[in-house]
């Protein structure tokens, strides 16, 4: 099998940094090196098939964003970017493994739901790719089937407090499916915003011809996430089920997450991009419809309460675990567009997969987070918790070799016509500028990406089995 | 330089674990390699000067105590190891770096009394070894003096809130010394206890004919350790200083902790083997004067109001960070003896130094924790917390070959004419059974313990100047 | 119009005591005056109609239970105290003021349902008695009757988040009747506990045979009522409405009221002597059926996690604001045996009107509460809860002459054959001893129990029409 | 005796208020009678021999000032009002009592202390008076004089973390003297700042040039009441006393004493008007020399952090409980001005007492509080606090007639020139304007102030024997 070495860099990992090099063996990592050391015998900068020289710069692990939306049905719609073109800007952006989501829709087999989305993404994908389990129908069917998905190498499924009459489970079927969670050890993940609630508010405000983007900020009041979060983690208390809340984005919605955990529960938290750097003033609240770009739930969260700042905090204090994307693209042409004259009818998603790494390495260059963090909250915390660890998440012998070489003295202008290869007629990032940049990106030993060239192929991507959550004891 | 090659073992980091071999090169570690990968067109396993085969065993990097105190003069006596027979007691145990305390005494230059430890512990030790420093005297001169610290390779130093009239530091000189802290990136470590108070109790405890040793935990309440924990954070918030609070053992304390970091707060705690397993009734108050052999400050704690159960949850959540042993014993014979009819007069210490490895590793055979966090509270988190990284709490490329190869398939039983190499006439955990065993350990490359046997000599020890604390931003 | 005067006692009022006279001018109270004073040229003694001597005695505002049930209709039987029984026993145990239920059935009109009730108690009370609406089925048409009640003299409604497919409201519905709440000043009272997931627990513990009243308890973990005090909390936050949770039971709901209360929000928590006194395992788990007297939702908590003291504490603090009984008797034979075999057909009540007033004295005897905040809690509170300050809760010129004269050198043994006056075959208290006694009550200026005798007649109570809450600024 | 009828008014308790007049019969309130009723057979309007016409108007008890200085010597200076100026200026605000401080110094018996007040004081105010103990020396002669309070009608004594050297108490003292207030039922009251923390901050400050009076406040950092705050609850804790903390005003310090309470222990806290209208920015940070006016410890907050807001709240829900002045008035020419270029040499203290009654009830028009809140936080809770309730803090038979007439309707203008009789050459609170109007005073049943004119003189007012807090059990 081919070799690759990479020489001279410093590699980072979630608990520091060294100066070492990286021999790549096929698609795996073969060793870690001390630079120069002289006692294998061996000069691999001559006998490498490849060598890539990353002096001054960080050599870390491939991302994982473990919340994607490819191709995902919403409101009449269908997500903008597809498993080809949205794991193909992932790579783009130092990501090399998605986790999306099978999509149960009410009264469809879980294993059908599961089958179709094997079946969109299998040959498309330029990196890896796993799969969460939307269980969008809980009955004594789908909770049975359930059971199955570790044997299907899936760990981990999604329930809805949101939406009613769409993914909604209402809390005695939360409280059956939290239960197999228990049992089998699968991870709940939950979307968490009193959905019932949260209708009464968007008719009213509808009702009194509110219909801006704006307020679908004001009906999801950040009352109504902590509200779910917490309820979620009192069922989880009453089960014994481990708890993962996803995109979360009030403060006080953190609180609850951090209280959970100081008690000793299983409850981790997941933010995305936005919720730490955009905000309800500002993106939602932008002039007219523009601000439909940002329509997303939960939803962007007030500056002048302060959330982002509280969000990096937790991001720094661990009382939130990891940064994904809830990447779910929709144009504003043809999609977002649908909500004119009412926000209720705007898709709800952004579209981030690309920009993951930058974003979050733009808090390391503010002061907000250590490089180590970063590295920690974008890829090895990924990998622990959705049972990816030691295959990806890690730059250490027998992992796969899903590597970024980052320059911290590259620079990145994220927009249209720049950097940007979502399948999108917009950017929810346009003119954020990152003082750093993805120079090169293996994905299981293979470069595809390199001085500013893709080099993969759709189908480079294999599905990843993945093993339970690697928190749990 | 001598090679050896660790092979067949499971390395395990506290972030995951991995079958991978590692190849020692001098006091180094030149590789880690996948298992029977033949890139490198060497066969270590025949070139390499030793070979040590790991099979079924743990790899994981030696350990750091942080905090020990050998020959520490308290009372009116001195700490009955010294940097030879603790150092290699440690070393038996698997810890292969400690932390020791230079002693700066009332009307002492902190200079001399740094050179005095140094003087100490030349060429005495059998693993390597740092210095806190300790400020008995803040004043002008002293405070000057700290800032020269860090070009000794010394990145903290403590205080103690409790002893008046020993150590004891008024808040007025804890304000200025942190200011220090906050300007130089020293570590602030603090001994939280409210001494004066204490004093009062103590008297009258004893006047009331109440000498045992269990009076010296009454004396010692959780309030007056609360109290000043929140007392120290709250100093630390005025100044912007980090602060490491030393030996955490009511379960208020480190509700204070927790809440500081919840805060976003660079406050970190410690916690000893002591306040995970013993307790007030049952140690410190056995009958007659047992208890003595327990006296130690902090004091244990009621295991009725369940303190021990919540440390190792604090320890499984991170709301404490690592664990020490605050190593200073005492024998009972000449030295504890001193406090018969007198509790106040026992001289505080007990002797751990030697089991922190195995003492934690019985938490993750007991589901308390896991195998990696278990690295990380004994190795790693030391590692970053006290500036050695890189070099020591890791087994990556360039690190120190510190190494323990440790057996979850051996047996450890604690206790006198067992596995004791402490200088001391009992053993503070005399029948304790470990469901593992450390089989060898390596020193910067060195074989110094194997198959029962001590292969290291007095010396083998070095000084390692230590940067600044790893996790402040 | 006929006088009184009661001379002699101690008038204790919610803040203090102090030795004054009464005089009662037909219903009202007229004066009170300081003993001995001649100023006002009258011997009042010798000319009114009648003296009542208190020497010795507490004179204290009559009770007001602001939670009973009388002959409600639950699970195919109804409460076996109807307003005649039920109000007489109140009345010899101290409480002259009730504050009953109507009962909105789902598919029923609300105002027919207030009718039904007014019909149901007129001319059968020995005291007077006001009501809350409980709306079971909230929809436009009774969201609309909801903002007439004011005019009908009531000032509060209920909701049940427990209870599903009978009195059951969903969080939409919550939501849409607390935003009347909000614009009307109706105190919403909720029933906080999750309903959909107890009622999976309770399917799931009698599949598993587990049919003991005991299992009763267990199905309504405490977290269930906790999750749903959050809720209520964060629906009526997100509303503005003033909230007011019932028979709180366990410490975990009282610190969520308490938290909401210190974030100052109108939330106030009610508990029940059962959650004082009695627990899950001596009562509910009492052998056999036994244990069906003390069914009742929320249920008794465990007395090994200390709720019972918890509860106290919070009396004492006013974390939780007042007490009252939920009363809702049943009888054992043909009522709560129909649930022999399946504890989820035990009719869910415990009957307690007649002795609230006594139990909660016992607190004081303990040292648990002060005599002030005895009268505070069962009667001055209750007042101004639910609008009817001025002419109950407080003894003062103006106000209705409800007043009870209490001798703390009195005894009081409850129990069947006793003391016991309610309509039921046996008594959830049997066996309780009082330091106290109720010596003579009056209502509205009539003695209706004095020296063991029951003066009064069915009818002597009156409806009371009630203002808001006048704790809401 | 001669009598007074107040009548047509509503009387307002700290529960309700309700239509009632008063009859006063010399220095007590004979009775209180409902309005009309004539059954007393006498028309008290034609019989008294002096009639007060309160339609319209709030007839509400005394208020009760339970923290003044008169004559306090400070920084070599003194407060500029004594006894006879500062009583007066109360009597015209509607303050009927104060408490005030015996100041025992360093060196001094604590005995002589008192009874240097006691001359000082003796015929010379203008209204009832008590007095606290200050223990500036805790010794062992100090500690068993503390003892012999309860006898001399004194129930209190106050400590000082604050003020190194001249009133600061060290942490043993401060346990030594709580530990005689939890045997003795004397009530500690604490002024709670870290002391030695602050001289250091002050010192450097000085140095640094930073000399205006803005910088007390600085210096004074919110941590360092915190800090103290909790520091006192916990050694309270640890000795079981009872604990008042003196002018609370960061918020975060309210949030000690809330968890205090909500964990069930004695402890309360006093605000003052200052800390809920005033602030670091506006007022500290006056320019030039003009914010040495509002100089005083614990210092004014700043507004951007919303302690004032805080303080509020905190005042409506009961986490603060009452508020006294801390009146301590200095004049600008030859005392405050002591302080130009050196912000330390400002003598600490605001001068209130005339108007704390108005800007309280201010509170009541801008909706802050309820009117009955007011009644508490002025009148009732200090009367039950410091043991007087009965006598003083309400309005019944038998207590002393300490009336205020409160007329709604009428206004308050305060200022030089304008409502001023304290004496000082300004006014803290110059500018701020009253919706409400303090009619007419009785003081023991005297009318001391009506229709604008002083009618009482020095000496009318005796010292009050004090018994212990009534809210302990």
């Amino acid at each position: 099998m081919p070799t690759t070495f990479i020489t001279g860099g410093t590699v980072v990992s979630s608990t520091g940094r060294t100066a070492a090099d990286i021999l790549v063996d096929g698609e795996r990592i073969a060793a870690l090196l001390a630079p120069g050391s002289t006692v294998l015998g061996t000069d691999l900068a001559r006998t490498a098939d490849t060598v890539i020289d990353a002096t001054g710069k960080y050599v870390v692990p491939g991302g994982i964003d473990a919340h994607t939306h490819m191709s995902m049905p919403f409101g009449g719609t269908t997500a903008s970017d597809d498993f080809e073109t949205g794991t193909r800007a992932a790579a783009w952006g130092g990501t090399t493994t998605i986790i999306d989501f099978a999509v149960q829709k009410f009264g469809e087999r879980l294993q059908d739901s599961l089958a179709t989305w094997h079946e969109m993404a299998a040959g498309q994908c330029a990196i890896d790719y796993g799969f969460h389990q939307i269980v969008g129908d809980v009955n004594d069917a789908s909770l049975q089937a359930l059971r199955g998905l570790p044997d299907e190498g899936i760990s981990s499924y999604k329930l809805f407090m949101a939406y009613p009459g769409v993914f909604y489970s209402d809390d005695a079927q939360i409280l059956r499916a939290m239960q197999i969670g228990a049992s089998t050890g699968l991870m709940t993940m939950m979307h968490a915003e009193n959905g019932p609630a949260i209708d009464v508010l968007v008719g009213q405000l509808l009702a009194e011809g509110k219909t801006d983007p704006y307020y679908h900020g004001i009906a999801r009041a950040w009352q109504l996430e902590e509200e779910a979060t917490h309820r979620a983690i009192m069922l989880a208390d009453v089960t014994g089920a481990p708890l993962y809340v996803v995109h979360v984005s009030a403060k006080q919605a953190v609180a609850q997450v951090a209280s959970a955990r100081d008690r000793g529960r299983n409850v981790f938290g997941e933010t995305c991009p936005q919720y730490l750097y955009l905000s309800l003033e500002e993106q939602l609240g932008a002039p007219g419809f523009e601000g439909a770009k940002w329509v997303c739930s939960t939803p962007l969260r007030s500056r002048a309460e302060r959330h982002q700042d509280h969000m990096w905090q937790a991001l720094r204090t661990n009382d939130i675990q990891m940064v994904a994307t809830d990447h779910c693209p929709f144009c504003m042409k043809g999609q977002k567009d649908m909500g004119i004259g009412d926000f209720s009818k705007i898709p709800n998603g952004i579209g981030s997969v690309e920009h993951r790494m930058d974003l979050m390495y733009q808090g390391v260059v503010e002061g907000r987070i250590s490089l180590e963090r970063w590295v920690e909250i974008t890829s090895t915390t990924p990998a622990r918790m959705f049972g990816l660890y030691g295959r990806k998440g890690v730059l250490a012998p027998g992992a796969d070799a899903d590597v970024v070489i980052y320059d911290p003295n590259g620079h990145t202008s994220i927009g249209l016509g720049k950097t940007h290869h979502m399948n999108m007629d917009h950017s929810a990032w346009e003119g954020f500028e990152i003082d750093g940049h993805v120079d090169t990106v293996l994905s299981r030993g293979k470069v595809v990406v390199d001085a500013g060239e893709y080099l993969g192929r759709k189908g480079d991507g294999r599905f990843v089995r993945r093993d339970p959550c690697q928190y749990l004891i």
